[in-house]
């Protein structure tokens, strides 16, 4: 699995999301092609990205709908419940932790952390803000798979460090700044100003 | 620089980022392995990345960091401020017309839109929250380069159909739902919930 490239990785989420479209549509089969109108992509890549999976289409026939949302699932480690923790309370952590789809995908959100006092005590969807001082207490083994950081730049680094500390083994960070971690944990960063630059390269290439 | 792949030009703004953290640490020159340690690629791979965009680095002295920002900015078009528009007030879009680093990145936030009464009239920022009833007017060519969409997933379709129509060519997608829009359109798709996704995958690797 180690071979898989880590754009096929990313990419494999994306298929999963129209296959589900796919099936709430009731069509149980779809073509390479099918996949690649939903996704903006190609039905060439979409073959080689599902090939690292194994033989799962039929030529001429298709992809069975069921089949590979169980297979890219289980690939994913969506089969079973991710839990993660949230720290800092903002606009955007907030924004998170109530957005639709974590949950039906599996990722059930354990607890949110601020370092705002009057913030803290509060409840962002049905999960209460607790202080960031207790941040490792909360972070025992097994408690939390992981870690989303919203917190301001500033802090973010201190944050990650006290995380990997803790024994967590996967960032995704939203702070705009690169976090140095150790080897063994992986970080992801998404930095909301990435697509609108991509956007921006592709109006330029208009003109 | 249509032969520029997607996997690049998404992997650009990243090393832009970079870039930037290196001139605020007064660096004037970084390797293709300064570069990959922040962002958590390797050198090889950036030094391809980079090779795009012409003859940037010296072998043995490294990337004259203002001149790769020069580049790169220009590549992606953030030479000139780009218009947004933000429709659906609610959590993730307040969120993001205040995420720091969009106007220091040459993102202005022209308009903001909601369909819910209580919401217009409001401010976002220092952004009035205007009725997507409006949205066409608003959109005038010219007025709004790119549209963020974060509205709930079952209207988010016949608002991208609007947008195309008022010949917007550039949306950014946060609703958890694939846009269908006329091929002149660019549309790039941001769901949350695929980070925590690829992140899934790692930890299911590490067992």
């Amino acid at each position: 699995m180690s071979q898989v490239p880590q754009s096929t990785i990313q990419r494999l989420p994306v298929y999963l999301r129209a296959l589900l479209e796919a099936k709430a549509a009731r069509m149980p089969l779809v073509s390479s092609q099918d996949i690649a109108s939903m996704v903006g992509s190609n039905a060439a890549q979409v073959r080689k990205d599902l090939s690292y999976l194994g033989e799962l289409g039929t030529r001429g026939i298709g992809y069975d709908v069921d089949s590979v949302i169980a297979h890219i699932s289980s690939w994913l480690g969506l089969t079973e419940e991710r839990r993660i923790a949230v720290i800092g309370a903002g606009r955007l952590g907030t924004a998170l932790v109530s957005y639709v789809g974590l949950a039906e995908r599996g990722f059930h959100v354990a607890a949110v952390f601020d370092s705002e006092p009057s913030k803290i005590g509060l409840s962002v969807g049905d999960v209460p803000v607790r202080d960031v001082e207790d941040l490792e207490s909360a972070l025992c083994e097994g408690c939390v798979d992981i870690v989303v950081i919203t917190t301001p730049a500033d802090v973010a680094q201190s944050v990650a460090d006290r995380v990997a500390t803790a024994g967590i083994k996967a960032i995704l960070n939203f702070a705009p700044v690169s976090l140095v971690v150790p080897d063994d944990v992986v970080v992801r960063h998404v930095d909301l100003s990435v697509e609108l630059q991509v956007l921006s390269f592709y109006l330029a290439q208009m003109k």
